[in-house]
């Protein structure tokens, strides 16, 4: 590794931006959701997961691959929101060691209820800042971020 | 709160792979770091702001605040450096309630030693994909999101 890899000043001043975004955001729309709605936002990206199933059901495994959490993090979740009524937790019928995640009624209202508020703290926390013909860009160059990072992943 | 402000599938997507970006682009830049130089990025970034700070030394709670991090958050991060010889700890001579940290020659070698590593690391992860032409659009759209993003943060 050469120290003559230098970055341009506007590099820099991007990455500088970058690494105040990837902390700010998150802990904003968490505040939000929070304030809003008293759920995380792992508990909301839960709900909404398991709304958008068919049944409204989902195992355990598929339900932490979807979210990219470990067993652990997810059952910890789930038990959370299993002592407010908002999910269920059965054995699976078709798979007697597996566990499946149900929504309950009162789980879909309060994802229901949370979805515009999300939604608008997401309007005014970010897309209100960007200006529509710049979104297909802005999409392409995060997006690509995003493969690159998927693929280091999948190849340790 | 409408339930009609709804996404376009566009604005849908750009956020989806925000999502994606803020949660996994931290954790490659931290692997990177720890798997090149056994820092967490957290050291490094107060490596750095030690080395840059007039006879490289900062007090803690400025140290915080450049940081972005609680007293206590700061207080461990700094303990762990000062345990491998990074960084040195002692009271203020201008001020006897205060603490200062101070950058040792082996902490600058480390900082020295890790920062190409990490520039090589948020080139191949950011820059190496977005083209030159939209680096001042990506920086300035960005910038604005962090500016919001600081005011909320400073009128609670």
């Amino acid at each position: 590794m050469h120290g003559d890899d230098t970055l341009t000043p506007q590099e820099a001043r991007l990455l500088h931006e970058m690494g105040r975004l990837v902390h700010a955001l998150p802990r904003a729309l968490e505040d939000d959701m929070n304030r809003t709605a008293g759920l995380t936002m792992t508990d909301f990206a839960v709900l909404l997961r398991l709304s958008e199933a068919p049944e409204r059901r989902l195992r355990m495994a598929e339900l932490a691959g979807l979210m990219g959490l470990t067993p652990s993090r997810i059952t910890r979740v789930v038990d959370g929101l299993r002592s407010r009524d908002l999910v269920t937790k059965d054995r699976d019928p078709a798979d007697f060691r597996g566990i499946v995640t149900t929504l309950t009624g009162a789980g879909l209202a309060a994802m229901e209820k949370a979805h515009p508020h999300h939604r608008a703290s997401a309007r005014r926390r970010i897309l209100d800042h960007i200006p529509a013909d710049e979104l297909p860009l802005l999409y392409n160059t995060i997006r690509q971020i995003n493969a690159v990072l998927a693929q280091d992943e999948a190849t340790p």
